[in-house]
């Protein structure tokens, strides 16, 4: 696809037939071209186990791609009707307190229920021999959300014998299993695999059955999802491609194991609800509360950009507020635009606004959309008019590789979490603070896959990565990178044993200070907004070390090809690290005033002001956008 | 009942038999005429299924009868004994976590239970028929604190039957529930009304399920309440009275509803507790812990003075420091002195002290009475019988009818806690803040039921009404009054569905701003304790705003009948703007000394000073108080 | 045992038998005499029901024998293996949630199971049978931190059984149950011991079933230690003591009734752990994250010493960060020395250092220990080398008995827990405080169980002791010591009704105020840092006032054998009260630096440096340490 083509999530089934007509005329009228529909129609397409109803949506099918709107079609299976639930109570998670999670909302159902995993393959076989060669439909979204509402972990009992046979499939015997996991510790031994347990006890249970448990749990969403696409893709027709619409902040599961059965990655982009949810810091929180934190949608168009190989786009683009974080703020007039125009500098090929017009009920009745509930045009389909019209001038855009990568690891996450040790460490926020002070020097920076081969890449970054792969050590012994490490790096094996990491000078971590949040430990002779936080690793190496604490405390170590950072350290020692990484690679870096970014395409470079002032760009000869950028506002030039 | 009466709430099953009689001389000395009994004596009155023991009864009746005291009988379902539990678990209710809630302090029954319903209408009319003739019995209160302990929602299988019924009678078929209630959304279509279940699911239920739950609840309580008022009032004499003891910050049912087969509304006043566990914030907490906030006891007042249709009392009033709250503060000396003055201010026809004397042992011995438990005098003895003597020179008093009324709706808070979208979002806070600014500007205030005539009010205010139900719609166009809405002013019906509001100019809500709590917005060329917070709607209208944000945003839409607050504004900018519409109809405002508060009664004038500092009255021509009006001192004049 | 010994806890089975020698080895090097093992073994012992393995045991007793080492034997019981729990699952506790709690740690076991207990036994029987006479085996070592992880309290059938024959056993019939604990409240009334639950109710239980079920829970504990005390000392060798390893912090049983059948208490000493989970204020967690409380590890031994009755040592000996705390902090160079010096200058028999090498697999893998998990030495191993030295310098030592006595009673402090009535109330921390107070002021402090005789004592502190037994106030009335009483003082009797304390003048209680967390309460013309908070009483009394209020309320009433402490007092006037009451008494009491603490054992002092900063000592001619001491510094002098 080297078309960037804008879109819209639609409901037909929300509304009167005789209006689809002229709703999808609006669309086409708001510069959209791709329309997803489906995903939660399950109901109106089987009401009954024994009644198929198509006729609905083949109307409405008809009616979209007669107004020449290219259709995605999700499956509906993150919502079984009440009929599937009431003959299969058997596919309802449940929860870690044992109780099953019940009809009335959405995903209500196991990753571990084989039953489930063979009706949801059913009712997506029977859309994809519907629709799969329908011209129209150019594009397949499995499910919806996979995880969502902590979907991932399954309590059942159908999930535990599944995570035996997991283990079993790992182990073989489980003499090696209780020896991987140290099990004589506290009397844990098993004798057969019959014996384990859930991860649940009267305290703590063993890190290496923990982390097991969320490998295994990622797995059975790959396996319901590879399952799906089964199904489906043998009725598509050759050109058509098959996706699924990740989320924002989202760990739970390994996405680029998901992808492997998936041709282009998407994800749902809502900068606004997910900054008020998060671990971002509540200064910042309030600083861009209207616009979302400069650097979140940018991260995840890199990451999925990284799962999808290349190819992704944004499935639900925040139209507006949204309805479902604590707070939900009204984005800056412009701020839908801008969102818009970054997602396309980055490479998405699609971005699809969720939703088309404001539901009058239900859950998601406060949620904007590019029209009122009542029809009248609202914000978003005004900016996304606009930002048609733009298009249209600027043509198609494609980032430029950049010359910094961070490599992101799923199971890594999911050790940090396993045992932090100390109460702030969080692998994914350590990922985010990288990646952002990077950015914040005007610098453009790729995620990549662990094991990726690091071709061209001046710097790489592994803030957080104590789980090494065997292809992600070949690819660092490859590089000719510039490589920093963050804390805890290469200290853990898949059973969460401890390891020496593979560091110059046969360094060896000797010690770990737990720092209290709050307590900051000021570097020696440095600015005061310099200090340590959260955590200070001491190493035993004959490597020098760049810095040193008041208390004689040894700070980042340094060969020719190596920085480790062996601490948690302040946004502007970060920075700063950052920056003098970068420029001994050569590279322009720039203090960026707080809240603007750029990213480069090709000879194009656009600038996008997330902070609430307006800032003054290098230039006046712009492409669009003014050289005063408003808060909210978006620029280009070349 | 003309006659304004002091009481005392009274446990004779506690003290030996010997101390009664001794005990109500002391009463009677103390100024007390009105004394509560029988509210916890299931197990004293039948210790077995199939025994029951009046005679104890009968001698406290008549001791206390006797000594020239007025009853309250109060009947004791609250409290089922353990036989019944024994042979009926199944009255028990249940929360949200499906497990029953045991025996072992009170209200252990479920309001859906139809077993239970008539068990206790059982026990009340046996305790009707033998003493409902008696002269000195005046009045019988139903039950104790329904709601009490979150036990007005149950989630046990009896309330899921009934819940089913009573949607089947609201909807009579499931397709015109489904269209109600946007069932369409998320597959969420039942097929019969034996689809529904109780609103918990893997994530947030339909909100019109929401809603409905607890309209289905509270009608439940004012079932049962009717139940037990057929089985007592038949055998109550004439002029006997009927009422139960509301509580403070309470809105899980209707209490309107409830006081429908009721004749006094009465409540459980505790102004330090209440101040404790609620909304209040961190500084009022501290400045008033010794006094409790100082329209807290007016407000509830005059809610339940509407909810009697001007007839209510005080049934417990606190007495000194509570045991319930997390800090249990003593009040300031002469506290309960201003705190029944002000009751009888407000039109009180009696306050009840809880309780006689301090019990040694349970739940409550560290709660205060009149007396110590080792039967000395406790302050609040003393006191009542320094407002026992001020009575008789003051003589019956009443309060005059308020110029400014606010309407309070208990649909539109169970609506606002539905879908708040905002953290801070509380339909009850708004209205206390509301009533707490007219008052500190020294102007009277009414609470109304909505759909009540709105007659010669001046102002009336609407700060937290999304459901305007068509009679309340009618009272609004037949007012002469001004009226001030508060933000989401008629945004729902009862299926909680959208709906644009009833306002001038047909304007309509197109944006809103759920603003992160802390982040204060300031009013263009304004003070700077003047902002807005929470929440800010923007209209799609051509009616004029009086104000602006900075950032141009519109602030305070009006005409000549209306004045739309679309925000939510600091307490001072709120004081303001009440200050201006009250002004603007002719009424007389000032800015009270902080704590200090005013009501007028006929000629009579009483001021009430709820702050820790003395202030300075406008006269020294007293009826009782000083002019210097102490921390916790009450005044009058006329 | 007369010689002081160093100690360490091993774990064989962790380790390649080929290894074992080696390492025993190396402790000896290290300074280590004494080596616990055993205790979480009992998967290796008995790895199937029908299978006993000794043989590796065997050898590992052996070997450490043979490299001169003395051996504690911990008995397995605090991990039942997995077979066990799969043949018995009613063996496992069960939560307040009504759930079993699983397999997969450790402590899954119920005190009230009869079957467990029996089990149990056995094992423990033939651990002893074993080894009992083996001369290098010269302690034992009963389960493991009883009640760690919330497990003395359990809600299973069975606890519920034996709590009714607990009750039944106390109180003989039912009546006397019910007048005792004033069950009329509430129509609670029992009508046999069968009607009696668990104290989970809709809402606050009667505080008398909480405190009885307090009672019971801590019971069960003391009852399953006496069953394992008969199983295995029967078996032992004369010289042989038996202890159990207690815990910080942790007062959920009576540690002075199971002591009744032990020779010596020992307990685990974290200082570090405990002090990121204790209640200790945010600032001094901060400021001593590196070291712990000043007062903590003294608190803890002065308290075991008086639970084994002068007998007591470190079982566990915090050797660097632990793993368990929410913020693990790396200690001061030299702070494992400090801690051990102290334990020694208290009178501890043994200090054991957890653990001999750090695991590189399962829960404690970031545990530290004496080695890192790759066997090279950690920081503590140094350490204990350079403590084994000093110690054969300094020869044994003997904390002299202090002239301050503080009495600490279990009950008490769960009658407090039981009704608080103020957010703040904790009377171990009322304990700590005051014990804190004292020794700021240089002077040592002794805690004594409750009646004990005060013998020599100047000054007996009692800061929240409300349950007085009859054998203390014995004690108090004995005593010519100064009493110095906290609030609370003997207000309740051990059925939690109300009495009035035994104070002179016939003083009582008549108002409590409890004051809001934040709100600090001015001392009359005394310095800012003197305020009253969390609790004020005020009492009837003619006693005369030391102090009062700005708002006139009296504070601390004295007569010259007493001063009652009727509130809760700041830090700083607390140490003025704790120094006027022992310079009263001729001791001689001095502000001590921030962090400095002293301990006098006959005619040694020792000097130990909690705080960041170095501090000078008032001498140079020292036997260790330097006279200025840095941080985690420790030195004597005589």
């Amino acid at each position: 696809m080297s078309e960037q083509k804008l879109g819209v999530c639609y409901y037909p089934e929300h509304w009167p037939e005789e209006e689809w007509a002229e709703q999808a005329a609006q669309m086409r009228k708001a510069g959209v071209s791709l329309v997803r529909i489906g995903e939660f129609a399950w109901s109106r397409i089987q009401p009954e186990e024994s009644c198929f109803d198509w006729e609905w949506l083949d109307r409405a099918v008809a009616t979209l791609a007669g107004a020449g709107l290219f259709i995605v079609m999700g499956t509906p299976t993150a919502c079984p009707p009440h009929w599937l639930i009431d003959k299969h109570p058997d596919v309802l998670p449940v929860g870690a307190d044992g109780r099953a999670r019940g009809f009335g909302s959405r995903r209500h159902y196991s990753f571990s229920s084989d039953r489930y995993r063979q009706l949801a393959a059913g009712i997506s076989e029977q859309l994809a021999i519907r629709y799969g060669q329908n011209p129209a439909v150019v594009g397949w979204q499995t499910d919806n959300e996979y995880g969502c509402h902590d979907t991932t972990l399954c309590y059942s009992n159908q999930a535990l014998v599944a995570f035996r046979a997991w283990l079993e499939c790992h182990y073989q015997d489980i003499d090696t299993l209780n020896r991987a996991w140290g099990n004589v510790f506290w009397s844990q031994e098993y004798r057969s695999f019959s014996d384990v347990g859930l991860p649940i006890a009267v305290t703590e249970c063993n890190p290496a059955q923990h982390l097991a448990f969320r490998r295994f749990s990622s797995d059975q969403v790959v396996r319901f999802n590879d399952a799906m696409l089964a199904a489906i893709k043998p009725h598509g027709h050759e050109s058509a491609w098959f996706t699924h619409n990740f989320m924002g902040n989202f760990v739970d599961f390994d996405h680029f194991d998901v992808m492997r059965s998936l041709d282009v990655a998407s994800w749902d982009s809502y900068p606004l609800g997910f900054l008020d949810i998060s671990w971002i810091d509540e200064a910042d929180k309030a600083r861009f509360r209207r616009s979302g934190h400069p650097d979140w949608a940018s991260f995840h168009h890199s990451l999925y950009r990284a799962a999808g190989s290349g190819r992704f786009g944004v499935m639900e683009q925040q139209p507006g507020p949204v309805n479902w974080a604590a707070n939900n703020a009204e984005p800056y007039p412009g701020m839908v635009r801008l969102w818009v125009w970054e997602a396309l500098s980055e490479g998405a090929e699609f971005v699809s606004v969720f939703r088309w017009r404001q539901a009058p009920f239900a859950q998601e009745q406060m949620h904007a959309g590019m029209q009122h509930w009542d029809g009248a045009e609202a914000p978003a389909g005004r900016e996304i008019r606009q930002v048609a019209e733009e298009m249209i001038n600027v043509g198609a855009i494609h980032p430029t590789p950049a010359p910094v990568a961070l490599v992101f690891d799923y199971p890594s996450i999911w050790g940090v979490e396993t045992q932090p040790n100390q109460s702030a460490q969080n692998a994914l926020k350590a990922a985010f603070e990288y990646y952002s002070a990077v950015r914040s020097l005007g610098v453009d920076i790729d995620i990549v896959k662990p094991g990726e081969p690091l071709g061209e890449r001046e710097v790489v970054l592994l803030p957080a990565v104590p789980i090494v792969s065997d292809a992600l050590r070949s690819a660092l012994q490859d590089t000719q990178a510039h490589i920093v490490l963050g804390p805890r790096f290469d200290n853990r094996n898949l059973d969460h044993q401890q390891r020496h990491p593979m560091l110059p000078d046969d360094a060896k971590v000797r010690a770990i200070d737990g720092i209290r949040p709050g307590v900051q430990i000021a570097v020696k002779d440095a600015p005061s907004n310099w200090y340590v936080c959260d955590w200070l690793e001491t190493l035993e190496t004959g490597l020098p070390s760049q810095y040193q604490l008041d208390d004689g405390r040894a700070l980042i170590h340094q060969d020719t090809k190596h920085t480790y950072i062996n601490a948690g350290v302040s946004s502007a020692f970060l920075r700063h690290l950052m920056s003098e990484a970068l420029k001994a690679r050569g590279l322009d870096t720039r203090r960026l005033p707080d809240g603007l970014r750029y990213r480069h395409c090709d000879d194009l470079i656009l600038a996008f002001n997330y902070g609430p002032d307006p800032v003054e760009l290098p230039t006046s000869d712009l492409l669009f956008g003014s050289t005063l950028l408003p808060a909210g506002g978006v620029a280009a030039w070349r």
